[in-house]
C-alpha cells in the first residue's frame, strides 16, 4: 500500500509553506526530490525546505527526471514524458520504501496549477492520492504588489504564452495571467489601454517587480527579464494583463 | 503610522495559515474582527483561527460590519459599502490603536479573489498595505478533489454566477470557475460535454464534495444544496466546469 502526498511548498520561500503540508511532510516515510541535469530543478531549495521544516528525521530519495522530447507533436512528447516520470516514481519507491507506506512529493506553488504531478499521479492507480494545496506564482505576483487578481465583479483568464501567442487576448476577458512564457508574449498585443504588473523568481531572495502601462512597462520588463535571465542562467516569470478602463 | 497585513487565512481550516500568516498574526499589535448581523460573518471562525495560532495574546477588536444597500446600481452600492467600511476600519483602529502600530485584519482565502479588502485600503492612502497570501477556495476544491485546475496546457477563466448567466460560456474556455453563484448557474448552460467537480464549506467540518457529468451531476448537486443551504442557514460553494473533450 502506497500514499503519495502531493504537497504544495509555494514558490521558493519555505515561509509560504502551510501548516498542513509542514505536518504532511513531518508525516511522510519518504520524500522523493527530482533532480535534473540542468539548474532548473531546484532541487538544492527543496532540500533547504525539507531541512527548514522537518522535526524529525524523514529518509529523502533523489531520482534522476527523466528529459522531455523536443521535437514532434506538444501533447504527444508530454504524455510520453508522463509515462516515463511514472516508471521513475514507481523504481524510486520501490527502491527506497518496499514496504510501502506515505511518499511525499514536494510540488512547486500548487499541484493543480499547471503542474503535471496529478497527471504522473493518474498513471499508477494503485496508489492513493492526497493533495495538499499551495500557494501558487499567481498569489505571490499579486500579493507582491498588493493589488487584486480580478477586477471588481470581474472574470479572469489563466493562460499560457504559448496561447497567448496562438489566440491572442481572449474575447470578453479584462484580466489575464500568463504563465509559461518562455518570452515576453505580451509583446505581441497591441499595448493600448493595457497595464501590466509583472513578477519574477516570486518569493525567492532574487525577486524582482514591475508594473505600468503597457506601453511603457513592456519594453523596461522585456529588457530586465533578458538581463536577468542571463545573470542567474534561468527565470521564471509571470505576468498580469488587465484592461486599464477596469 | 499605521502598517495593515491583510492576511488570507484560508477556507476555514486553521492548518490552510502559511507560517507566513502564522508569523504576521503574532507580530500584530491589533488584530480586527468583523462582525455581522446575520450568521454569515464567520467570526467565531476566525476567533477560533487565532486562538489556534496565536503564541502571545495579541489584542482583537470586533467592529460592526456596515450593511451594502440592495438596491439600485451594483457596483454604485459596493463602493460606497466599501467606504462605509474604511471609515469604520479607521474608527476601530484610532479607539484601539490611537499611538499606530501594526494592525491585521484575516482575510478568507487569499486578499486577491473576489475580496474587497485591498480596495477598502485603497481608501486610506495614510496606511500602509502588506499582503500575505492565503490558500483560495478553487485551491481547496481541486485538493479535495486531487484534480488539476487546467486542461493539459490549457487556460482556465474564473467568473461569478452572475456574469456567467449573463454572458453564457466563455468563448474559447475549456475550464471554468465559478464563485460568489447565489444559485447554481451552471443550470442555464447546456450541459452535453460539460464535467462538474463541486464543493461546498470546503475545509470546515461540513465540506461537501460531488461531480461528474453535467446533466447528472448538475440535478444531483442542485438538490444537495439546497438541502444543505436550509439546514446550515447559509452555504458557501464553488464549481469547476470543464469541456469533457480535453
Ligand atoms: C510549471 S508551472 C508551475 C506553476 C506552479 N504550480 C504554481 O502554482 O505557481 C511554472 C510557471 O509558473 C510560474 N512561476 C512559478 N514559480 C514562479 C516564481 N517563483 N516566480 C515567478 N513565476 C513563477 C512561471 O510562469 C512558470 O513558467
Ligand atoms: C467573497 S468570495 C471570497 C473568496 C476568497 N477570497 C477565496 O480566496 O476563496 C466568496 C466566494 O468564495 C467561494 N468560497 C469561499 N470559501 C468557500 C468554502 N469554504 N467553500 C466553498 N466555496 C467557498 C464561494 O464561491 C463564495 O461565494
Amino acid at each position: 500500500m502506497i500514499a503519495l502526498h502531493l504537497i504544495g511548498i509555494g514558490t521558493g520561500n519555505p515561509d509560504h509553506l502551510t501548516g498542513e503540508a509542514v505536518g504532511a511532510l513531518n508525516a511522510a516515510d519518504l520524500i522523493l526530490v527530482p533532480r535534473k541535469e540542468n539548474a532548473g530543478d531546484l532541487a538544492d531549495l527543496r532540500h533547504a525546505i525539507c531541512a527548514a521544516v522537518l522535526a524529525r528525521p524523514v529518509p529523502i530519495a533523489e531520482f534522476d527526471m527523466p528529459v522531455r522530447a523536443g521535437e514532434g507533436d506538444y501533447v504527444q512528447a508530454v504524455q510520453d514524458w508522463h509515462d516515463a516520470i511514472a516508471t521513475a516514481w514507481r523504481a524510486a519507491i520501490a527502491a527506497h520504501l518496499p514496504g510501502g507506506g506515505s511518499v511525499a512529493l514536494l510540488v512547486w506553488g500548487d499541484p493543480s496549477l499547471y503542474d503535471s504531478t496529478l497527471r504522473i499521479a493518474a498513471r499508477l492507480p494503485d496508489i492513493s492520492v492526497r493533495v495538499v494545496p499551495g500557494i501558487t506564482s499567481i498569489q505571490a505576483l499579486t500579493a507582491a504588489h498588493a493589488i487584486p487578481l480580478n477586477a471588481l465583479a470581474g472574470a479572469v483568464t489563466i493562460t499560457t504564452g504559448r496561447l497567448l501567442r496562438r489566440q491572442g487576448w481572449p474575447d470578453g476577458a479584462d484580466t489575464l495571467v500568463v504563465m509559461l512564457d518562455g518570452g515576453c508574449a505580451f509583446e505581441t498585443l497591441d499595448p493600448v489601454g493595457l497595464a501590466i504588473w509583472w513578477g519574477a523568481y516570486l518569493g525567492m531572495p532574487q525577486q524582482a517587480l514591475d508594473h505600468g502601462p503597457l506601453a511603457e512597462a513592456g519594453p523596461r520588463i522585456a529588457a530586465r527579464r533578458a538581463a536577468l535571465r542571463a545573470r542567474h542562467g534561468w527565470i521564471m516569470d509571470v505576468t498580469l494583463l488587465r484592461k486599464e478602463s477596469r
